[in-house]
């Protein structure tokens, strides 16, 4: 950028580079897209971005995104406070949330077990949620962290930590997705799905 | 976003939504990210932003990047003014400063003429372009526009509108890249670069 001698394009280009996946050549597209733009988008962009980290803020209870002490789903009465849904990531609870199908609440870990991105279990919030089962009743857990290696040492690590609680926990169903040809899914998936097949009667009451 | 019932998370990713390239799901990784930098980094952030359209404005020469009435190379006196080369864009500006073997200016044209995309002449800086023709003492216009159907359209344009000026018009060298294997480049290009063959003497002063 020193080749432009313009240190507000340049703060500007460092800033989109410091974004995941985002590269000089892209952040660089990006701040000549945002010149073009009108001076109040702009201007509302870096304000959005300002207000980001002064409203938004973390559940206490359950680690998700919210704009006060507790989240949305954890404040809410009407949600099923005694089942936990353990996920790694805000985004996963988003995803779950668009179903529309699960009346709980969650706890979002921050991530899983990575020895290899050297992820400990204390760099999750593995500690709170064992203070949330001691302080309340919970009558199931269930597990929804991603089908790996990490994920699957995750939950057992977590399994091993919950056992003396003895809270039944479940996970959720792995199998061909809805839509999805048999002849395309991988062996792993298909032998999932073959070994934890259901009653057909139940598969028609959803 | 409404499952989150963040109005300032909204925003932000609305905001990264609409650059170019970008679509909800990856402004949402991004705005993730950023909610776990520090609060110092996310505004200085913002303030980059607010900055940017402030500080950074477009040369009244040549509407390269500038924050001031001229950009670096037009108020350079050591350029070689009487050299135009024509780029379509600043990201051209920067890759040929980039080579440090270009010592005349440039003039942006902020695109090139593409009918299916709605650009025409008018939407172009060529007015800008021909009155510097008039009024400066120009000796070599060099067209560095990309090698495609609209650049191609853009480079006649331009060649027609300047004809009454009769400058000596360039255009940057075809070929097959320095480092390339002969055996994949397209046929176009390799033909190209057998027509412009150069005496071999040329390219060892280079």
């Amino acid at each position: 950028m020193d080749e432009l001698r313009s240190p507000a394009l340049a703060k500007a280009v460092e800033a989109f580079a410091s974004l995941p996946g985002i590269g000089r050549k892209t952040a660089m597209r990006m701040v000549l897209h945002l010149l073009k733009q009108d001076d109040a988008d702009v201007m509302r962009f870096g304000d959005a971005l300002i207000r980001l980290k002064q409203d938004v803020t973390f559940c206490e209870t359950c680690h998700n995104l919210s704009e006060s002490d507790l989240c949305h789903i954890c404040a809410n009465p009407n949600r099923q406070h005694h089942i936990i849904c353990i996920v790694e990531d805000i985004r996963d609870v988003m995803a779950i949330e668009n179903t529309g199908e699960y009346k709980g609440v969650y706890h979002v870990l921050g991530g899983r077990i990575s020895p290899m991105e050297g992820v400990g279990p204390t760099d999750l919030h593995i500690d709170s949620l064992i203070k949330r089962l001691q302080e309340n009743k919970i009558e199931e857990i269930i597990f929804a962290l991603s089908c790996t290696l990490e994920g699957d040492t995750t939950n057992f690590y977590l399994f091993k930590k919950m056992a003396s609680f003895s809270i039944p926990v479940t996970t959720i169903a792995r199998g061909i997705g809805v839509g999805d040809e048999l002849e395309f899914a991988d062996e792993l998936t298909l032998a999932r799905s073959i070994l934890h097949r259901l009653p057909y009667e139940k598969t028609l009451a959803g």
